[in-house]
């Protein structure tokens, strides 16, 4: 059963510049990385995830977060948010008036990727997770959100049993109550395009039985040219939420694999929407548009086909009906 | 419900000579053409698609199928197949001798793509096929198998109605009846790329609705990013026939839109198809190796995502155990 409407969080510009600028940090100006911003601040999108307050050392392209708050002009109704994966990044998101903090977690599902991105194992990945935990008691910000990456498979590690993800998702859970919070949100990132459909499908339905309440989102690559099948499987379980960039930006520096196509492309998961008739709010020429300046910002072209080929004649006419 | 296995027909020899050859029509050697086929040859496929016998003047780089034929050595158990879309192609299949000949009439959904790609209205084109139906009586072959282009939508059309396809189905029909023979497979092409995940499920049903024992295969172009899925839908629905090409080569030159995408890649639905438990009979490695070939001889980046950024470990270890 599809839903009727999902939410589509854009994360291109955090993940595109976070993956682009590997070895040449000041490749993209902070001007463009705001012209970047606000043309899918024309989109309808609600929510954008910006920035990432990582060490500068271990993600130098990410260094100028700070200058990009300055330089941002918020459009009124879009939640601007950025992500840290430590209780000192987590510092830093907290001093940035013009980014919503979303009071999230994020664990991984793979020890290999745990070890190779933060250079920790599973469990002092979990000790990290705790420290973060609270910080946010600190801030008076129960945690709502958390987030497993690698949750579906990891390059280092090989396939991740569905077994670790309901463990790494009960540390979630656990963190949460000490900070006073309830988890209300699970993503699932499929950091190095190893979901398929199938076990989509799967991964759904044992957290669905475990926690019937919980709101189930995902993140997703596409590595391997299964992503825009992987959210159709999704939103036949009921999956409302997905994390998306716009003209497939992204990939993940950590991830070893260094020809990785990005995110799965907004504009293709909110034109399979239309098609299904899901609702995202989001005006699919302003997407394009948006998908241009992309490219343009980045200076070469992306994995989108739709960008490319842009809309069938129909769609453009009904790109305005599909909104919210 | 999934089915067991698929077939899956390699048409990327036939799809991608005859688009990368536009306005370069000598750019690809009859040799590298021969060696793409070779590298598919060892990929488990059974039946390829290699040809077009199509009018010189109107598809000048497909001008060369005589000379293609002539410098195949077959390998044994593949069956090579052409297409023709008049009887006049019809007898220059007939008389290559390491084709299979597989008796099929050609129509299309769309008015406005038979008007631009074969200068003939709806009539006219159901028509050309009842002359070609008459050549397969004249060669005591009973037509068998039907293909209707443009299923799906047209981009000079728009939105193709499914009553539409059920007509043209109607005529194919009843013209295989004329040659004494019975549609026993229906390849419905998304030439364009107006698919969707929900079309291609409202279609099958509709077609099964009509003729519950006739076969149904997809022919599948990835233009706005929505194949894989597509072809994921046709799973669940149990299609169990899919034209693929190699790479993700082909796309069409008579559809107007130049920046599309090619077919469906070959190597992603094999791989989808394995993380499904769906036997395909091919070779995950091979199809990489192929894909790689088919780079090289046309001399660019394909859009393909799986073959840039290879199988993940635990696909690698059971390609072999994914075979027939």
């Amino acid at each position: 059963m599809l839903p009727a409407a999902v939410e589509i969080v854009e994360v291109g510009p955090r993940e595109g510049f976070q993956f682009e600028g590997i070895g040449r940090p000041d490749a993209i100006t902070v001007a463009d990385k705001i012209r970047l911003i606000d043309a899918l601040g024309a989109t309808g999108v609600r929510t954008m995830q910006i920035v990432s307050f990582v060490h500068p050392k271990q993600v130098p392209q990410m260094a100028d977060a700070e200058r990009i708050l300055d330089a941002l002009v918020p459009v009124p109704g879009i939640r601007y948010t950025g992500i840290s994966l430590n209780d000192v990044g987590l510092k830093r998101l907290a001093a940035s008036p013009k980014l919503t903090m979303i009071p999230e977690l994020v664990l991984s599902a793979s020890e290999a990727f745990a070890l190779r991105n933060q250079k920790r194992d599973l469990a002092e990945d979990a000790d990290a997770a705790r420290r973060m935990g609270d910080t946010y008691r600190a801030l008076g910000r129960p945690v709502t959100v958390g987030n497993i990456m690698a949750a579906f498979g990891c390059n280092d590690e090989g396939p991740i049993a569905l077994g670790r993800v309901l463990e790494r998702a009960d540390i979630l859970c656990d963190i949460a109550a000490a900070t006073g919070g309830r988890l209300e949100l699970l993503n699932l990132a499929d950091t190095m395009g190893w979901a398929d459909p199938g076990l989509v499908q799967r991964s759904v339905r044992a957290l669905r039985a475990r926690w019937p309440s919980m709101r189930i989102g995902l993140h997703l690559h596409d590595t391997r040219g299964l992503a825009v099948a992987n959210v159709y499987a999704a939103l036949e379980e009921g999956i409302d939420r997905f994390e998306t960039a716009i003209g497939g930006l992204g990939g993940c520096p950590f991830a070893g694999n260094a020809g990785a196509a990005g995110n799965v492309a907004t504009e293709e998961v909110a034109f399979l929407c239309q098609r299904l008739g899901v609702a995202t709010g989001l005006d699919l020429d302003a997407l394009l548009s948006a998908a241009a300046v992309a490219e343009a910002v980045v200076g070469h072209g992306l994995a989108s086909r739709l960008a490319r080929s842009g809309l069938p004649a129909s769609a453009k006419a009904s790109a305005a009906a599909g909104a919210l």
